[in-house]
């Protein structure tokens, strides 16, 4: 049995992955005196006299809701917020199991974005924190916007800024060890959607001077009549030469190529035009802009891809658990831009430098260590 | 420690009472691609191509929404969306403990009806079935009625219903013991609120003939200015006799009387006035209309109350595992009359010939048999 039939068959088996379960036992009238009725009214009062005792007394300060409205769901577009469901359970699953948190999916159903921001303002009461997933660009720039304004507590869209975190760690690593500067690498990003102008912003947070942005139409310039809204902004801080064309002549003389695009969209022939010690990460997802044997006899020094077949996996799931962890352990009310800075920090510094070489720049997915790095720095970032 | 100390301490070193986890093993690379990435992927599409599947694919044919707005909460009244929480996890635990149902918090914040009605239906995707809790009346009917139009997924007020559905259970058993008939006997419910209406509507539906509402004013009598909506709606089918006064004066002659009213309203020479073997249920919380002692010397022959300390507690915890089970088993679009007149003879039957009293009237709430035989009743009567 393959994979596909496997997960047809695992998901019907158990009707779906999560389950929602007591903590306390409840096996005597005793118990349930204390659990329920009467005893319960006395946390609602205690909560009802001072609104941050939630915190104390529920589930709350563990608990992150993930919302979808299933417009962006994987590669597979936009698919309806029952089809997303299986990948939200997923998601809740992976929170638990990584992160020890209560996660749970909302999945809305509206493409409305001020719907959406609506609702979660309305269901808030029961979450310390709120995970957007899979929700289509640019709806989700003002979705995530709106709500980091509005709530106080934690909001943050995986997609843009969960991949920017694990690409930046990825990133710290791969020029260690090349002995290469942040500041001073010329860098290419292929695809200018959601996550690819998070990636972007991020870079140039942690130091970065030179990057150029490509999109199907070609290269992110400043003017260009084509550019949306979020393009139209990133082109003001980056491309500062004016590069003109399409990836096949942006990549040249170009250390790092970092693609959230398509597959195949690069060949030998363009790798061979980046500069020594060139840096892939090819993350279209299931087949690569290069697969990882081709990018390397094209002369790239480091491959990663999005896939867990490969070495140097950029997966998501070394971030989100960790980060809201250390953003719920101490009630941040915001996950903020040092905090982002922190947790690839957080993640890169897991590989010692005896550890650290062309196969092995990020951590496992699997590694339980990185939860509790990234918890722990982000928690110090806001301390600091 | 009393058990309010116990409570505080309880919920307060467990951080709330509920968790989310998984149903399936993660502990391989096999594994997260089997519940995660690609694997996911199929059920997604599956659900795409034929909605209904959500229900094989997802935990959603398991899964209910507890939702409140934190305005009517226990005996509390309006004490907010987040102080309403402890009680809110606490009827999810329940949910879990006797229906092996996947109940989540959902606490709105606001007190627009229009605006709950919205939000439950724009996170519908998620839940096989939305129970209402806590939410204050007149609100509550209209929502209820909204939602059951316009949602394909059992809704169902449990303050009404759940209340209304052991109450009947109850009355079935107290009357076969004293050998009196449904259709015959004279009722008095005090207390004209969203759960004596609902209880009435019950009453009528299974056969009373003779029910007089009071509420604080008196009694309910088509024609009165004082009444609500909900109440001049009701005074069309009760009280036919035109009985007007107080309590004092409606209870005499009277062979039941339930209260979901206040505490201690009735006196041992009101009960001396009702006819012989009287049935009295004082359900006020945590004191009832009449303390069981003082109701039987006065003459009573059956008395249930709410609290679990004396015998015979109508507790809807009886009813809410059970009818959610029964509906989802069979997705249900709908919690019909049937289906609620079913659940009380469902918890009625539960006890035998051999061991009705007057003590025992209505099966343990603790009784995890009382679930089953519930759901099952539910199923057969949208069978039938």
């Amino acid at each position: 049995m393959n994979v596909k039939e496997e997960a047809l068959k695992m998901h019907k088996e158990n009707r779906g992955k999560l389950e929602v379960k007591s903590k306390v036992a409840v096996n005597s009238k005793h118990d349930l005196a204390v659990a329920y009725t009467p005893g319960v009214a006395e946390p609602c009062l205690k909560i009802k006299e001072d609104k941050e005792k939630v915190y104390e007394y529920t589930f709350k300060g563990n608990t992150v809701a993930v919302v979808t409205n299933g417009t962006a769901v994987l590669g597979l577009g936009d698919i309806g917020p029952e089809a997303s469901l299986p990948v939200m359970e997923g998601k809740a699953l992976l929170f638990k199991e990584f992160g020890g948190i209560d996660a749970f999916p909302i999945c809305i159903n509206t493409k409305d974005p001020d719907k959406i921001i609506e609702t979660v303002k309305l269901i808030a009461p029961t979450f310390g924190g709120i995970n957007l997933e899979d929700i289509k660009a640019p709806e989700c720039f003002y979705i995530e916007r709106k709500l980091k304004e509005e709530l106080d507590i934690p909001v943050f869209h995986d997609d843009q800024h969960g991949t920017a975190i694990v690409v930046l760690a990825g990133l710290y690593n791969a020029l260690k060890f090349i002995n290469k500067r942040l500041e001073e690498v010329r860098i290419v990003i292929n695809g200018a959607g959601a996550a690819g102008i998070s990636i972007c912003k991020l870079l140039l947070l942690a130091g970065a001077k030179h990057i150029t942005m490509c999109d199907r139409q070609g290269a992110i310039v400043e003017g260009e009549e084509w550019l949306n809204e979020a393009q139209k902004e990133i082109a003001l801080v980056t491309n500062r030469e004016f590069e003109r064309g399409t990836i096949g002549d942006i990549i040249k003389g170009k250390d790092v190529f970092i693609g959230v695009s398509g597959p195949n969209v690069l060949n030998e022939e363009m790798v061979k035009y980046m500069n020594n010690d060139s840096i892939i990460f090819a993350m279209a997802n299931p087949t690569p802009e290069i697969m990882p044997d081709i990018a390397k006899k094209a002369g790239a020094r480091i491959v990663a891809t999005g896939r867990s077949d490969f070495p140097n996996q950029i997966n998501n799931v070394l971030v989100f658990p960790g980060i809201f962890k250390g953003a719920l352990e101490i009630r941040s009310k915001d996950i903020s831009e040092k905090m982002k800075l922190a947790a690839a920090r957080g993640i890169a510094n897991l590989i010692s430098d005896e550890e650290l070489n062309e196969e092995f720049i990020i951590p496992d997915a699997l590694d339980k260590r990185v939860c509790i790095a990234v918890a722990e720095e982000v928690k110090k970032a806001v301390v600091d």
